[in-house]
């Protein structure tokens, strides 16, 4: 009975088909009853759709390499199947401007340099990337211009005699691509992000030196407050939480289950939420997504978790 | 038609189970038929099996955190779906041992560094981790212990004054859990993998100087020599097939379509097969597993499909 559900459930999202798909081409848009797509080719930035009866269609969009088949379309809600499994999907939000072109939405990453002990957690900030991109946006790195606190050896937690800066350090997770952090105009995204790592508590503000008592670099707390009074979302994962609590102040958020940051939160103003790997807080009045990441003792597979799920609500929010 | 033959493919999917499901316990094991599962739950490293007619299952794996229904198994493969999503499964290949315990299969990562230009490409090793804890499998990090050829500044390509080591900053992508890549043990992994990046050109060999001329870090020659004698595989992204050709001579190799750097591999007596995102190539007399990645005008999705597919055929190959 139990797998007579799955099916039937598999069964009603295979057939529930509420319209035609809008798609653009180069010269316009076209509309298809997805009953009537057999399959889809994807050529570089360009894919084509097989239609019953008739000829190839030639769609523009660059995210249909490797697109096997598409299963569902509702309010603006795309599945798509992707080679090599039927079970790889991706769920897109796409928008349409008044020219019928597809928008891609914008996120901007701010990074605070490259290390968990002193920048940037790694795996968070690439995780954050990579579920932007999978869910079908586009995101721009950045990151202040300024020197380090300091400079950590990965390896025995000593600190390293040399400087480095936040902007250059975090411009190797970037492969080049990124701004300075003074650059970031809210009108130009719809949504901000903060991976989480050391370097939130030590380059982006103090609280890793100072607690409660912490400072946050101007240009960051400008980012989050002109952010946030656009009333567009803000993620924040593993530590950043703290920060967005020091600018914000009277905000729900999670850093996970650890007692100390929790209470240093609260100090600040916020209400922090317990959480558990994977899991995320929403703050519905100012639009703040936050979720534990390596604040908890994850693994990798969690951390993949906990960015996807808060990359998601942050684009449902835009 | 073609809608029913999805249909009728998951009908078999579901429905194809060929035997019991053996579970590890605190105690021992038991035995459960994957028809009699009506779900799981994860409560830390262990989860409770619900079974059709019978009282929770304890069960002790670390992997089933957030298992929601296990669908299949045959030949010790056991697909894995996940909350949220019915469709983000999980493919495990599990061994057990003489106390019918799960061996976790284990991987040895070599990082040269950290960012694309001077070290490890961060995405390729950070995706390449993903996969590997995603497979069900385990991964430590090696790097050699020596000086980086040189630090490039990631925002204008210049180099900079400094003396960076690639085993200090390497610990940066594996959160400090690293080992100097003069302590690798073959006899202790089951498989070898080389993310990319211009740190495999340029710390773990000088291809990226001297091309098909190139020498290799002796450590390094050392752990791929040692590993293809021992008949485990050996995975190789980006770049790093370049260093495979060099050690290894006779293989088959991919590095993308980059015609120079495909010349230069046959030069070094390998020859090399033109691929596209995602694609690997699979030398079976070697069993080398080689992938794009960034060698092409890649974007982040892509890099984790290759990734992916790369870590699936090298567990497969164990």
């Amino acid at each position: 009975m139990e797998k007579q559900l799955q099916l039937q459930n598999i069964q009603n999202f295979l057939t529930n088909y509420q319209s035609k798909i809008r798609f653009n081409t180069r010269n316009g848009f076209i509309l298809i009853n997805p009953n009537d797509i057999v399959y889809c080719e994807a050529d570089g930035n360009y894919s084509e759709i097989h239609v019953k009866g008739q000829s190839k269609k030639v769609v523009c969009y660059n995210l249909f390499n490797h697109l096997f088949f598409v299963k569902y379309f509702s309010d603006n809600t795309l599945i798509l199947f992707f080679i090599p499994s039927l079970f790889h999907k991706l769920t897109l939000n796409l928008n349409f401007d008044t020219e019928n072109q597809i928008i891609m939405k914008k996120i901007a990453v701010i990074l605070s340099g490259n290390g968990v002990f002193d920048g940037a957690e790694i795996h968070e900030a690439t995780l954050t990337l990579l579920s932007i991109a999978n869910n079908g946006a586009e995101y721009q790195c950045f990151a202040p211009d300024i020197n380090q606190a300091h400079v950590i050896n990965h390896i025995t937690g000593e600190e390293m005699p040399e400087t480095r800066n936040v902007l250059i350090e975090a411009a190797r997770i970037a492969r080049g691509k990124i701004k300075p952090l003074s650059e970031y105009n809210v009108d130009d995204f719809d949504a901000i992000i903060f991976p989480g790592g050391f370097g939130v508590a030590k380059n982006l503000c103090t609280f890793a030196f100072d607690g409660p008592d912490c400072s946050v670099n101007s240009e960051v707390e400008s980012a989050i407050r002109n952010t946030v009074v656009a009333e567009k979302p803000v993620g924040a994962l593993c530590i950043s939480p703290a920060l967005i609590a020091k600018v914000l102040g009277d905000v729900e958020v999670t850093i996970g289950q650890d007692t100390e940051t929790a209470e240093a939160i609260e100090t600040m103003g916020a209400t922090h939420i317990t959480t558990n790997h994977g899991e995320i807080v929403v703050d519905e009045k100012y639009k703040i997504i936050t979720t534990p990441c390596y604040m908890l003792n994850a693994t990798i597979t969690q951390i993949a978790e906990g960015a996807e799920n808060t990359v998601k609500k942050l684009l449902e929010l835009t």
